[in-house]
């Protein structure tokens, strides 16, 4: 039988990759910091991937013939320049090389459209991969290096770029979970111009798109996101249509970050080499988003 | 006083760079894996870079204000392709950032003209930085991650990308080498096309341009070279003739392998930013080559 490793399991986007792993008929084993859950046909682990010596540890006690890695340093508003990149980048290396070492057969490790040079108008798929931030940086890295030792042990390797994610359990200050929350709420919130265009993704959908990955042959690097692009602005304005709210979503109340005007997916590859495509319309995804959110704010904050 | 702590400091670049360092008034640390030596105005240290928390542990007892970081692996015919590449990015990182977090200033890290594209005709400083092998993705890898990693922080860090090195203490088997060797020895040795050009410099000089580039300000990435071509076949005959043999070297013995046809490094940086450039010319640096090799061959073999 197949086993994967994922790391980063109880992240935003790895706690939704566990189940269509289990549906795939994967042994499913999840690693984790802290906290150790049950159910769902998963096997937990506690490791802190950080800590010298826990990739190696965690390796040779699953040893695992897939292995899925989402875990890095994401925290809201730090991740794009932390020190920590560094840490996660050389954990990486270990992780992955003591993985193929212990027998492992295929490694799917998460990307990010950070990895091209934003300072373009356009970033797209012929943009060039010079990443301006330490986050992008970092997976540049790992990613040209894997590239490398794929080609020289016969590991095969996916590379995910992901785009923008968005749905229950993002971090409360990114752009959609803030607006939705604040809808809820009933709370005023500022944006920028909103003109930005990016690739939404619903959160379920990155998770397929990981767990297809996970189960597939294909090698290389996929843009896993919806390859549609929306305007910024235009998702938060249908958000309130949506909730039904109207002036909560302040346009306009921030300045623009020096950002390119278009960020969207090029998925030609994931449908035609991994099978995968989008199953959460934009609207559908909102709408989930927006219950999320109003059954956490009936809650008393704890 | 500056303190700078030496990665490598037995290698064949790192054993030169000591002395340089102590007429430049560093107090000079230096790091070996087995051998401690004595002598020259230098402290010893004993760590295997490898070693999980072996880079922190000798940071927290030299504590150094400056860095020159050479380790790596480069055994002949293997570091190209080697997974230990993997390793000496996770530990290079680990080191780096124990380094700065406990208050060092600054970092001069050897690169490699390897970073480069090497699928073109010709190696010049227009390249794309495209690696394809493990060890230059590894190295273009660090090298991209420090530029990020040194804006966020604002620790001071030098790139100094090696060319083609030669001299005394070179592995066996590179080509000056196993020419010089062969010649001293009354041995045939065969040699590809010899066409290729690319730049050669004497290790003293390589070893000098690091040292200044540790004493220097002047940040970013720097070519290591001579920054004059020379035919590999005109170099194995100047050698020839300067040992005063003839039909030892034998050229076009050996296919040529796919690369490119010209390498060779920019100096203008060197020589303006850094106020080094080369001392010892190419005859001398061979001439000095053959002495090292006769003083070999005389010695019984342990």
């Amino acid at each position: 039988v197949n086993r994967v490793l994922v790391t980063g399991a109880t992240g935003f986007i790895g706690r939704h990759a566990l189940a269509p792993l289990v549906e795939r008929g994967f042994d499913v084993h999840a690693a984790s910091r802290a906290e150790l859950r049950e159910g769902g046909g998963v096997t937990w682990h506690e490791a802190d991937l950080l800590q010298d010596g826990a990739a190696a540890s965690l390796v040779a006690s699953v040893r695992p013939t897939h292995l899925l890695h989402l875990a890095w340093c994401t925290e809201y508003g730090v991740y794009w320049s932390s020190p920590e990149n560094l840490a996660w980048l050389a954990r990486s290396l270990d992780l992955i090389r003591a993985f193929r070492e212990a027998g492992g057969r295929r490694a799917v490790v998460a990307g990010t459209c950070a990895e091209y040079d934003w300072r373009g108008d356009i970033c797209s798929a012929d943009a060039p991969l010079a990443p301006t931030t330490m986050y992008g940086a970092s997976k540049n890295a790992l990613r040209q290096v894997l590239e490398r030792y794929a080609a020289v042990t016969g590991l095969s390797v996916a590379w995910g770029r992901i785009y923008f994610p968005f749905g229950p359990g993002e971090q409360p200050c990114r752009v959609v979970a803030a607006a939705a929350r604040g809808i809820v709420e009933g709370k005023r919130v500022g944006f920028s111009s909103g003109r930005q265009v990016r690739d939404f993704l619903y959160v379920d959908d990155v998770a397929e798109a990981f767990a297809a990955l996970v189960a597939a042959v294909a090698e290389g690097t996929f843009d896993v996101g919806s390859g549609t692009g929306v305007a910024l602005g235009d998702l938060l304005q249908q958000l309130e249509r949506l909730a039904g709210t109207s002036g909560l979503v302040v346009i306009g109340a921030r300045p623009d970050r020096d950002e390119p005007t278009r960020i969207v997916a090029e998925t030609t590859r994931m449908a035609r080499d991994v099978g995968w495509s989008p199953r959460v319309p934009l609207d559908e995804g909102l709408r989930r988003t927006l219950d999320w959110w109003r059954v956490r704010s009936e809650r008393p904050l704890a």
